[in-house]
């Protein structure tokens, strides 16, 4: 059973993904260049993280649920890329540089969003990927994050995000479209570590009480930040939400029930790992460490 | 074993297509709205009927290959909506109506396609879907339409498009990005269709072969009907290859090496299919019928 170091995560997912998605001197070359510029440039790579922890949590081998961890982070930044389109968005910075699209064109930045998204269930259908966790898993943790990225999840929180623009929405509506947005996929991140890990079904079902919760906390805090943060860590300006007109946790609650929620969000989570036993330890202080980030 | 008349294919991929992405009421619902408008407006349906003829050719169970047949639809069709984007051919027509974008405006265009493409993997990933062909078939066809769909696919193909635009084109580059957009798609309906029914490897690389040779046949087809095709039977302006100042079989080749090409890959492609005997007998029509086609 081949474990990693948390230490060493951020390390073993960079890896993964230069191998998954490497430099090409083929005529499709500069698809894999604007790919890689998006990919590789860093974040907090909190999904695949979870998968990684959930998996050795579950006593899983979390060596063969890197291509996994991979796919995560691939899926996440095909819609970051989509997202700062010009007919979204249009954002022309992320991760303090410009957008894919502002470097590439926007014809460019879209395939390279949709081949990112296709790359990764190539990474986790691969016949290398199948051998070593077994087809039951690799279809199983695929389709996990097939459903949550697709128009059930992601794509159909962005579209809620799309209709809601530029008016006041509901705390509920706002709490969906989250869940769809952002929170499927971290979900899915914890679930799919568990399944790589073939584990039973209350830990599953704890990975996605905990996931659900993080994920909610991570959004209520990201409004805050807007408000509060500095720009520099953050990366982004200050206030864009606010100009936008966007209805925020922290325009609909306030900033004092928007961080208690935050709170209790945060210890549901930690509440919620205790069949892990001393192995929820580094999800414990993950969950505590999102929930007093500063970018 | 299952098997559906070839005369009731179409019935049963528009019956599952309208399962796999139905009206929904949710938040999200326009989302399907407009995955729905593209998917179900009809088609050849050449790729999922490859996928089903190849299937019971070699055997299998022709009913629980219909959701891997339905994801072959959904990645062509995304495929479409992207392309008509005006990032890239800024096509407002489609197969005689106007473009998804036309009717639902760019970044709802955009999700459907994103949505479409996620739904392919989640449609032969479900649940329902791993039990009926086993987890092993399941994973290695999703394994093989993914790696068709992206980088070293047919996004890899739309982007050596992209870089030739309004330049002439040797006629092996041409070959290679129709390889690519176009070919690896109609060469993984055929080939998903023998893993679903456990084919042996000579059945899958005849599948291979044949499709490879009408893929490249049907492009050059679509050369031709280009120049010569009844605006009406295509659905198309005639000659707008032509007027984008693009390569295409006809301009690099001449009308009638074109047309001796189609014949002698459509020959190539029948001749393939020696090892099936008289259950061959409706792919070699088939590969008859689309080198003929006029639209």
């Amino acid at each position: 059973m081949s474990r990693i170091e948390p230490r060493n995560y951020a390390e073993a997912i960079q890896a993964g993904l230069e191998k998954y998605v490497p430099e090409e001197k083929l005529l499709q070359g500069g698809l894999f260049q604007a790919m890689r510029y998006s990919l590789l440039l860093g974040g907090k790579r909190i999904r695949p993280i979870l998968l990684l922890e959930f998996c050795g949590a579950c006593g899983g081998d979390q060596e063969s649920a890197i291509p996994f961890a991979c796919a995560l982070e691939m899926i996440h930044t095909y819609s970051l890329i989509h997202d700062d389109l010009p007919c979204m968005d249009d954002d022309s910075m992320r991760r303090g540089k410009p957008s894919n699209h502002v470097v590439f064109g926007e014809a460019r930045a879209l395939l390279a969003g949709d081949a990112l998204l296709t790359m990764a269930f190539e990474t986790m259908l691969s016949q290398d990927s199948i051998a070593s966790v077994g087809p039951q898993r690799a279809a199983r943790a695929a389709g996990i994050l097939a459903r949550a990225s697709g128009a059930y999840g992601m794509a159909g929180g962005q579209m809620i995000d799309l209709q809601s623009e530029d008016q006041k929405i509901p705390a509920d509506t706002l709490i969906y479209m989250d869940e769809c947005k952002t929170g499927t996929l971290i979900v899915a991140a914890a679930k799919m570590g568990c399944v790589l890990a073939d584990a039973e079904e209350e830990k599953l079902h704890a990975a996605e009480k905990y996931a659900k919760s993080i994920g909610l906390a991570f959004q209520i805090q990201d409004d805050i930040l807007d408000v509060e943060g500095e720009q520099d860590s953050l990366g982004k300006p200050i206030g864009s939400d606010l100009e936008n007109g966007k209805s925020t946790y922290v325009s609909i609650l306030g900033m004092e029930k928007a961080r208690a929620l935050v709170q209790s969000l945060t210890d549901e989570a930690t509440a919620a790992l205790s069949c892990f036993g001393a192995r929820g330890d580094y999800l414990r202080e993950l969950a505590i460490a999102l929930s007093s980030r500063k970018n």
